[in-house]
């Protein structure tokens, strides 16, 4: 099996609690664009520097969390032959037709993977209408409002046998592994999954419970907008969980901090580029502290906790 | 009185544990040039962007801390009138001949305010070998090393009646006053002061024990070389306080870390520019969390405590 | 005479050809909010840190050009004081009563200076209703527009003779003169004058026309937002004189541009901390280039011509 | 045939005219590490963020220029498969056996393209010494130096037959394209093509002497770091070409200079993240200027000379 043949983690359905005040919250603070509204109320957001359809859609729900996330991959072909090795990986495959539930969105392959999550993969999604300019393209259409945020970036995953996970991104989706953390008997604590050079794409953290979200991570263009969104946390008087930092693992800059619904979201900057064929970095358990939260070297206590 | 006399606080005289482990600190790490050495074993040193011949002293001791600070006044007729002064408004006056103990320094006259801290007042010293250029001058002779400190900024003090040093510092070293926080009952609770242009040269935080410091602040470029320096922080293990955040007072960007001999240190770009006819900021008690940590919005329990 | 009484240049009035056009500039893209507009058509407006009233007074007119700008003093006392110095120098000075043509504002004395240019002077002026927060205050209450000016900053002024316009600077109005240019014969070329730390609140370049500006400096954060200024002049269609670039005279970071009516305007960031008893600076003419624009190390052409 | 066999171009040989003076540029200035010197009397280098042995060798030589530059394939089937596709495409290939001139590298194919350039693959080669590090990682082990070039980055050449060397690189090399230019006709000006989702690892522009260089690009962190290139430019005294600017083309923040041998290098940062199934840009011949420097939006007259 080869790498490159999924492109990205190019959609997202998040529980909210309260729509409108979530809203306000991914529109005009974190600087996302409404595309629009499902007819069963949900609501479709993209950032100002993606392509596709819609990146995000808010689900209004008891709880917060994750609905689902779902990858882009290269082609039609390769969606067909993934769903294969998706059955042959042992998981049940749902298939979701073109525009059902999505707008937009070609047709999408469905299954729960080891740790409880709803992984989906599709092929075909049209193209926003307020995408990048592509005729002599200025660098954006409009100035970027909020903590500019430019795409929804990666997750990370709380679950039980990572280790599944991590191998099914490899084999079947055919994405590499740039960073470990392994326990001292050698097991998987954590994973950092990616598709092409991002540092990561995905990430999976082992826990008891399936199905569970740490974050999701939109990406900004540097630690001055790292900076800047820290500004935008303290006046809008949004929840700190922790930054602004650095992670050692990925390198990124990182504010950790709560939307009003109750998920965890990251504000995320640098990071290395990945390569297929660089040595994998391996960290131990006992540093993940460090390797975490690179400049106040502790875990802090809700790493493990509140997750949704 | 008349602000604007005093020019700014142009050095200070740090205890240290483990001079030579320290000073590796100071020099590779924060970015200060050795000046010289004092006859007995005192080390001088400057920031690359200081004209004068040397801002900070370190002296091995048993304890950490502070011994003194001194401002540098406009002139030598200010400085005889403001040491009048001072005995004026009742602190008793040492006159320190010149070139005693601090090479390069003019006369300074010594003397203990109500908050139990040294302060000297001096007009003369000598310019540095190794300052700024002056003719055709590049922006640096040198490219800084390390947390790429420019100059030494100010300091936080704390220490018993702050409202007397507030006054002493407005009547006498002709300084105001851009922002203060205040207990329920009125009375100050912390205090920044400044001699012109900078949000603060010194501050004050009322406190039972004199005579105490909580950190000596030094000045780095921009929110990027904070972020440079909390990398260097984790890649020396230095431990930290808090940050990178900042502070709404003042609006400085900042770290809080400690050297190694246990000295705080913080490092602190931005801040607004402050002038005496500018609405003066008053904070409540109940709000010096936010004040002083603006992206946590909480009083970390350290502010209180390890003031050395 | 002593430096410090003049606190800063608080206001120009700037003639401009299309009053519509210009001021979306000014506000939609430099980013300053309109305070109201006077009875005979003049716009006010004033960034959105500066506290007084107004600071930018937009004339429709003709020509493009400055018609004044004006300098805030410490106290009535000053202001009546430097009034009469003025006239002691051997200058014409006429009196504004209060209220008159700038609303909001005290009294002002006018006068016309050697390089041609009219100064005016005022101590009183009403703070603006749109100000920085001062109770428990917030870093800024909206957040900034387009490119983010902080505060109009300084400016650059030619004309002849301007040595005595430094003199009468530092004399009259108690500034100093953190660097200068001389000719080979000794002569000024150029000189940069601050009241206090910013390295410069006014420039002169000699020059054969009398009354002329080059351009009046806005401040911004740091270079990051020199980079997000640049990207709004490509954006908007602005024409661009220079940059970015950094000034090793001040150490400014710096981009020239032209308003929509043919104004030039800079924005800058950075520059050095200027003190009083530091050495002046002093650039041979030869070095203007390399002093100007460090990296090009070249003296455009524009620098002696389309002043308006 | 598929994006993504291709890694990165990971090794240029340039051509310079005083090695010592040059190779000061490339270690002190630019920051990259000496890693041995050839029997021969070549000097490896790579920049500190590489993993591979060596990614830039410089000869010296008579006149400035690129030997050629050397892409790595992501496994040795890769390799065996493009080297016969690159003959079965219509050019020659030689086969360079394993640490043949340049030390540490595998075997590699070797060929030159209807541009003139001579093109290599390869699949296998030694990890650095002194490479990042892997095992609980610090972001750096020694703090970079001067301009901190994290990798050698991307070229740009100029030749005839442009549209045949994107062709090549697509179908044998398995790269895509994220942004062209075209001339009225409708041919190909320039085209901008890349491995994965950094905006470009080579660009060709039309040009009628084959084989011609325009500059070898290295990556910066971000604007900041441009701005430290660019101080470094001005205090070193190296001639600039244009910048600091951006491009709208890549988006990338950019400065061109000349080292000490005559070769342009381009300091490089940020740019979009490219996808392959992204929309690709176009650019009309006629706004190229624009398109190359956003700012001045006019093409500077050495963007057509001056190649070596």
């Amino acid at each position: 099996m080869e790498y490159g043949k999924t492109l990205r983690p190019g959609l997202v359905q998040i529980r909210v609690l309260d729509l409108e005040k979530t809203l306000d919250f991914y529109t005009n603070i974190l600087g996302l664009d409404i595309v629009g509204q499902t007819s069963d109320g949900r609501v479709m957001l993209k950032a100002y520097d993606e392509f596709d359809h819609h990146s995000v859609t808010l689900r209004k729900a008891d709880e917060a969390g994750l609905d689902y996330v779902a990858f882009k991959v290269d082609s039609r072909d390769t969606l067909e032959l993934m769903a294969r090795q998706t059955l042959g990986f042992g998981y049940r495959v749902h298939e979701i037709p073109a525009n059902t539930e999505q707008p937009g969105f070609g047709k999408r392959y469905s299954f729960k993977i080891s740790t409880g999550h709803v992984f989906q993969i599709y092929s075909d999604v049209e193209l926003a209408e307020k995408g990048p300019q592509i005729i002599n393209p200025d660098i954006w259409s409009e100035q970027p409002r909020g903590m500019k945020a430019q795409r929804m970036d990666h997750l990370l995953l709380y679950g039980p046998n990572i280790a599944e996970a991590e191998t099914f991104c490899k084999w079947v989706l055919g994405m590499f592994v740039p960073e470990v953390c392994n326990n001292p008997d050698g097991s998987r604590l954590a994973s950092w999954i990616t598709s092409a050079n991002k540092p990561h794409d995905i990430a999976f953290v082992e826990f008891p419970e399936p199905g569970k979200i740490h974050h999701v991570g939109f990406y900004l263009n540097d630690w001055h907008d790292i900076g800047n969104a820290a500004d935008l946390i303290a006046i809008n008087r949004l929840e700190l969980d922790i930054g602004p930092t650095r992670h050692a693992i990925t390198r990124g800059q990182s504010i950790y901090f709560w939307e009003p619904s109750g998920n965890r979201v990251e504000v995320y900057a640098g990071g290395y580029t990945a390569y297929p064929d660089n040595p994998q970095r391996v960290w131990d358990a006992s540093e993940i502290g460090r390797g975490l939260f690179y400049y106040s070297a502790e875990l802090i206590p809700s790493f493990f906790e509140n997750v949704t």
